[in-house]
């Protein structure tokens, strides 16, 4: 099978979790137009990003979601759980540890970790929580392969670095600062919520800017 | 000037976020090399994102980073603040409120929204919170733009009804479900911290599938 573009992986990744919450409210069937439209993309884009699976079986009344959502499991590696840490256990992380669909999907968060040892024996957290300096360590032992961040700026380039020693794999950085992978050993999203809020007003005043040429 | 394209607009944010970054630590150049690296993108991309700007007055040592800042503020609207909300006034939607960067670059978040009228009035916060039923009117009176969405997932799509109504123009939906647009009124935007892992998991697991092909 060819290699999957990542614009295609990023949406197979939606499309699985669409999929998934349509499972959990006992919908057993789905429209490719369905996708696209719940998607905000083009029913076309759907359907070509799922000839990236091989047979996936629609029929005139559409996809079998169980059927499509094993399909993508297989594909794209979500048929074992994997573990996950996550650094930074202030009001943002604390919040994010408490919510447990964080501990009922594909993920399990196994470890957690912070710079203020205080904190560290104040949260009441069920998981295992270590100070900073044992992240190599740690993520080594325990294999974890995924790291959320939630963390002062400043920090964050310098934990990435630590978690890359211990061999994590992949980096979600919800830290406000643009963290950059140091080598090709780990890839790394960001996360900033402040980024987003632009993206959507920069949309909403080019469109105001069209009309008014237009106009 | 030509229509940008939306992922243009996406990177123009980013960069945006990164120049900002970079002028609060005092430097005053910067190349497309270097902006490249920082968000994982060729450096032809971006220097061909920037050419939707105009003039952008490079010179051998790069790009002047106020001047580039103000340029990319000038075409996306970012040159005043915008008004946001923030519903769901959880763990979650109260870490985000007691975040100081949220208040201090291009938006204000004004009002606070939560189902729950008891936890209104137990939750000590410097802006005006609104049970939800008051949406449309207090989104309305005071020009909201923007809203951030943190709650449960089974409301969100309802929660973004009373948004519309009352004339949002975007949506950040940082809820466990896939939002989507009930028209085309609105633009919205869904981040997921699960989908995000996946995202990477899928992108480290195809790595090993081809590097296991070709070995």
């Amino acid at each position: 099978m060819p290699a999957i573009p990542k614009p295609t992986i990023s949406r197979l990744c939606k499309i699985y979790s669409l999929l998934e919450e349509l499972e959990d409210k006992g919908q057993l069937k789905l429209s490719s137009n369905e996708i696209g439209r719940r998607l905000g993309v083009g029913s076309h884009n759907i359907r070509k990003d799922l000839t990236y699976l091989g047979e996936t079986g629609t029929t005139g009344s559409g996809y079998e979601i169980k059927k499509l959502k094993d399909q993508i499991a297989e594909s794209l590696g979500f048929t074992r759980k994997r573990k996950a840490c996550i650094v930074g256990l202030g009001k943002m992380g604390t919040a994010i540890l408490s919510n447990e669909m964080f501990f009922s999907k594909n993920f399990d968060i196994i470890a957690g970790f912070d710079t203020n040892i205080n904190r560290l024996e104040t949260l009441k957290i069920d998981i295992p929580l270590y100070p900073t300096y044992d992240i190599p360590v740690v993520v080594k032992r325990e294999k974890i392969e995924l790291a959320l961040l939630t963390l002062p700026g400043e920090t964050a380039q310098n934990i990435a670095e630590k978690l890359i020693e211990g061999g994590i794999k992949g980096i979600v950085n919800f830290s406000p600062v643009v963290l950059s992978s140091p080598d090709d050993k780990v890839y790394i999203t960001n996360i900033d919520i402040i980024d987003e809020f632009r993206f959507l007003s920069a949309l909403f005043t080019l469109e105001k800017k069209e009309a008014d040429n237009a106009g």
